[in-house]
């Protein structure tokens, strides 16, 4: 294989990434409603671009899209390059369309050198990753293709359209019957690497001025999502302190309690996040009340389990103490969460060689928020992530990607693609 | 004049507060809407029963109706009796009714005895009380009778019917022009003494097991009604803890540090509450964001102004601080407030000894909420009140005072009404 001339084709990725955002702008942000309209005109311009470099484009039975690079081993075990094309209501260009457009930019830059790998390389267009925006469950279209999609989650609802998952992928022109049989499109039996390229969501690599991430887990998590605090009703002027049952007080307690012991594992080199997401007094709140009601939601992450399970035994010291010192009663609700999935090491280690080679400097880094990649992470196929540095967050309309941050992305990846694909 | 069978008639109070319960039943609680059918219904009710007591019955020119037993000198300054006959939506029978009720039985006591003071006595039924429910301003009624309601005030409109204080007074058959010319029927030229018997709002009486309160102050405040906190967007998973501004840490931060120092200045004696009436993440928070925004109500009340202020100094200590650690901006918008009314100390005197004779036990105590017995303070009218025990707080449909506390509290002012009368 010559690499001489070897380089992606980023202006590629960039016309493609300028007609996505003409064509989802929503007069804030874009839209692009998984299963819907919006994806709908994702998918279909990015598979017209796929066949016009020669790709063999096809959809699975969930929707997904499959652009394949044929290589000169068809029993070969192919190498995954993708990420999803959904986005949330008036979020950002680059979320989930990075990953795609940079695995068509990486094989794009094999043709025009001349390169036929062994494997088969598919870029795949996943369906359905913005899940909290639109469906309430996670991965629907990597663990539709992984077989790993309970039927039951057929049922679940579109949060905006109120139609369920099975009905919107009919209506999209798929097959709910895969998932019920427990079909699958691919497994460690058939892939070798997937490899999802992203933009940070945080603002880690803008402020250490690196370029690109390299993923080494993504965290797992423990939820609250509907926590409570029980105190009483009363008037703020007639009751003194000792009679007090203050719910607001009593949830800022456990807040500060919380964040104090974030900061104390923290200085002791744990890497995790707390956040409580949300905190409010109860709507019936006003002038003149004690709050005897208040909520939250609680959302830890971490690549460590065990740096997770020590801020939930905080939790349940903080409670009972809380408790007793306020007249006061917690409500913690139903606990849910997410496994921590690990990146690949043999992955990691040949994109950090693949950076060297290409003059990209690199952190290695931990995911801040859950992605495709864990889906196939979970399913036992080797996965990676390269993030790109990003200004101003996710999921929102001012997502501001440098080019020359995604073509130093692109330029690793796709030189980790010819060694791992030769 | 002979004391040997004198004694309120809490019987008749008692069948006017059932009256007054089945006439604004509301399904939950009782609902008497200030300028409106619940109000009007309950002067109607009050004002016959008046009537069949024998007494002068006329309503002033805001409405306020004004009970006369007419004592032997015309010349001689009157003393009046009162509180309000309105109530919130879905409130309780007592607030307000208690004090109207309370005044009738002690007249109705000096004409069983055959009694004649030598002042006139007037039990008022004061309107528009519960301003925080319809009319978003304190004491329109007593001040309109005050000639302390600006003219301004009558352009202020129901937080129900949206129509102005003015056309609800026209409405019920009064006269707005009164208060533009800034006329008053009652000033400290003609009145010695305002006495307001009210149901204590907190739970203070009934958890000291003592049945009558008399009030030494209403407290004043300094109160923020729309204070923020703006930090900055993130993605909770995304951002790790030295990039955050995250405005719920930050306001949870401000209230656990109020609350401190509300401990250690009730330690010191200080008697003050400090209330964060809400405390709620803005609208947009939920999972997986970082909260860029949150707002809160603060309420700080003494009957010492100089509580009020050691707990402002000690919030323009923290904000700074807590700005630079956190990264956050505090934006506590307009102060609002009100002075505290220190109850007349002659009365306080009078009614403690009255209490001793009829062998009632009391206990020396501030308000907690604001009553028109604040206005006549202000107008520079002697003032007193006193509290009765009342069970589950008030505002609500659970308020639940006893009869027998209740009787001793008429107890009380009878015993004080024909000492001060005399």
């Amino acid at each position: 294989m010559s690499r001489s001339n070897l380089a992606p084709d980023t202006a590629l990725a960039e016309r493609l990434f300028d007609a996505l955002r003409v064509e989802s702008f929503d007069g804030v942000g874009v839209t692009r409603e998984a299963y819907g309209p919006g994806e709908r005109m994702a998918h279909a311009l990015v598979r017209d671009a796929a066949e016009g470099l020669g790709l063999d484009c096809m959809a699975d039975p969930v929707g997904n899209l499959h652009m394949v690079l044929r290589g000169s081993d068809p029993q070969a075990k192919r190498i995954v390059l993708g990420s999803h094309l959904d986005s949330v209501p008036q979020g950002g260009n680059f979320d989930g369309a990075a990953g795609v457009l940079a695995g068509l930019a990486a094989v794009a830059g094999l043709r025009a050198a001349g390169i036929t790998p062994r494997c088969d390389v598919a870029v795949m267009a996943i369906r359905a990753e913005e899940a909290g925006a639109w469906f309430p469950t996670s991965y629907p279209g990597s663990r539709g293709a992984l077989g790993r999609l309970p039927a039951a989650e057929l049922a679940i609802r579109n949060m905006v359209t109120e139609r369920t998952l099975a009905e919107h992928m009919l209506e999209e022109g798929f097959d709910p019957g895969f998932v019920e049989r427990g079909d699958r499109v691919y497994g460690p039996d058939n892939v070798q690497a997937f490899v999802e390229v992203h933009i940070e969501q945080g603002p880690v690599l803008d402020a250490m001025e690196i370029p690109v991430g390299i993923v080494n887990g993504i965290p797992g998590s423990r939820r609250l999502r509907n926590g409570k605090v029980h105190g009483e009703w009363n008037h703020s002027g007639g009751t003194p302190r000792r009679y007090r049952a203050d719910a607001a007080v009593a949830l800022a307690e456990l807040v500060m309690g919380m964040d104090d012991a974030w900061g104390r594992l923290d200085a002791q080199g744990h890497s995790l996040v707390c956040t409580f997401c949300t905190m409010a007094t109860a709507p019936e709140a006003g002038f003149t009340k004690i709050a005897g009601e208040a909520s939250f939601m609680l959302d830890i992450r971490s690549v460590r389990p065990a740096s997770v399970d020590a801020m939930f035994d905080e939790l349940a010291r903080l409670v009972p103490a809380i408790e007793a010192r306020r007249g006061v009663r917690f409500e913690l609700g139903l606990e849910s969460g997410s496994t921590a999935a690990p990146m690949d090491a043999g992955l990691r280690a040949g994109l950090a060689e693949a950076a060297r080679e290409a003059g990209v400097s690199y952190l290695d880094m931990a995911s801040g928020g859950g992605h495709d990649a864990a889906a196939f992470a979970a399913a036992g196929v080797p996965a990676a992530m390269l993030f790109v540095r990003n200004q101003n967050g996710s999921h929102n309309p001012h997502e501001a990607m440098r080019m020359e941050d995604f073509d130093a992305a692109c330029r690793v990846l796709t030189r980790w693609l010819v060694e791992q694909a030769a």
